[in-house]
């Protein structure tokens, strides 16, 4: 990469894995295995909320969120995709993209705070990257390391 | 407005004000005032993800969504917005702004399910569109009927 990347906020480290970036945004996988859970973080300083970004970035976000959304219904066959900025917890901006099904433990309810974080096992994480690879092709690069669940 | 506009989902009728519109966009106030919670609902058929609108729509939704959320944390003085485009119940895309305070009554989890909606009196329904209504001149048009609470 070579690039200065914003600092991640620790909470981030600490329930996601980094899986890759787009061209402004790093994409994070939710360690729960309840749900195919996706975080897009725009690599900028001290942006709490969407509007504060500058207007292209806006724009780059709004971009990465599309490709990442269409890739996440066509892919994993959501019955339909949560998108959220929150960040009451965790100021750094950082936007939810939940793969949602109709027998998914929350359903129809919200994601937060319905059931605990299931820990991935070596072969759900493997799945899912291997589920999201084919579709992120332009303009990302999903990381080759090896993750550890 | 002699437009012809998508009908509203009947959960949103009923759980929502209709307070004005946007070029694309819907504005409605949810009937709770535990929050200043606003809907965006743009005005196109059959839409239930954000990626589903032309890439016009999507950049005129963002435009307002960025207007809207300017506004409300200027206005209102907010800690924090909550955004988010969830749909699992109502699948007409509309796309929720929360107006957050660290002593609002669900602080910090997400609104969704956390307290009962709490009807509007009168007064706090006024206080509300007065608020709001300073700040919103471009573009837009705040209805100016009598709302009942």
């Amino acid at each position: 990469m070579g690039l200065t990347m914003a600092e991640l906020h620790p909470q981030l480290q600490k329930d996601c894995l980094l899986i890759g970036r787009f061209t402004l945004c790093r994409l994070l996988l939710m360690r729960d295995a309840n749900y195919p859970w996706f975080i897009l973080v725009p690599d900028r300083e001290n942006i709490s909320e969407i509007f504060h970004l500058s207007g292209e970035d806006q724009l780059q976000l709004l971009r990465e969120s599309s490709r990442l959304s269409a890739v996440l219904v066509e892919r994993f066959h959501a019955d339909k995709l949560n998108i959220a900025a929150l960040g009451n917890v965790v100021p750094q901006l950082h936007v939810h993209h939940v793969v949602r099904y109709r027998d998914d433990p929350a359903w129809p309810a919200p994601v937060w705070g319905h059931v605990p974080a299931q820990p991935y096992t070596p072969e759900g994480l493997s799945d899912v990257l291997d589920t999201l690879r084919p579709g992120l092709l332009d303009n990302f690069e999903l990381f080759p390391e090896k993750y550890s669940t």
